[in-house]
């Protein structure tokens, strides 16, 4: 299935000059919607995955659907001072500043193989943060997997140590 | 199978007095995970639904496996600003001012019938907010679907013209 006709260009959004993909065409559509959750779970070809980590908010869409249909639990990673238990954090760098993402403590085990989703692969700030924070908890990450990848950002080269896996290239 | 057990009371949280009910541990827990989707799922009891509408951000969670499930489109509705393209929104009180939802405009089609579903049924201003949206667009809600309620908080009232399903009341 061609999935690009259900990935809508916003021009200036969220700012002048940046042209936003909106996946919720595709969201929309049942058999898109179902043909792309099917897509990103044939990326992980029978590999034993015990965990799924989706980043806020995006990536919360498709990544409990993978570890449902994986046998595997469920992982939030979200921003700071959003998840209630005791938390570890790492920070990861903005176009001004730096932001801070939290996973509770108790959220990988130590040999937990690991599927980190995320809806879009920007500048891979956020993808890397997500993997650290996995390895702080002695989890190992077995695959980054995306629905989208902005290749112009070059977000690819901050997670190239990790297998990677992506719907739709930019 | 019994849910409580996998759900943590985190005192003081994000306030002091406030017990706030933690659903990390259930999504953790691969079977419990499982089975709390099968059991939202099994409240649509074969109905025909053509979209569901996940709450950002934890609404996110559930809502596309029963999007998924069901053969519906899965559709945002996300706080002010967030989403891209042409929405509609709707106030809905906060303890000190009002927040704003929105949902894209061209989400809902007239006469499309719609499960709502949130993670946890609090003061019902959110899901109340939701269902206008739903309706403004010319939506049915058939359903409103949550895992918690928190049932002292008198949120069903603010709902009760809505069909409405619980995993967990407290």
């Amino acid at each position: 299935m061609d999935f690009a006709p259900y990935i809508r260009d916003i021009e200036d959004f969220p700012k002048p000059g940046v042209v936003f993909k909106d996946i919720t065409p595709l969201l929309k559509d049942p058999k898109a919607f179902q043909k792309a959750g099917d897509a990103l779970l044939g990326f992980t070809h029978n590999m034993q995955i015990d965990k799924v980590v989706g980043v806020d908010s995006r990536g919360f869409i498709f990544a409990p659907m993978l570890a449902e249909k994986l046998g595997a639990g469920f992982i939030t990673v979200r921003k700071s001072g959003k998840l209630p238990y005791s938390t570890i954090s790492e920070s990861y760098d903005l176009e001004y500043g730096t932001g801070i993402l939290e996973m509770h403590s108790d959220a990988i085990e130590k040999g937990d193989r690991v599927l980190v989703h995320d809806d879009v692969l920007a500048t891979g700030g956020t993808a890397q943060a997500v993997c650290k924070l996995v390895e702080k908890l002695g989890g190992e990450v077995v695959q980054c997997n995306f629905l989208i990848e902005l290749t112009f950002l070059n977000g690819a080269e901050k997670i190239r140590r990790y297998p990677k896996e992506v719907l739709l290239k930019y």
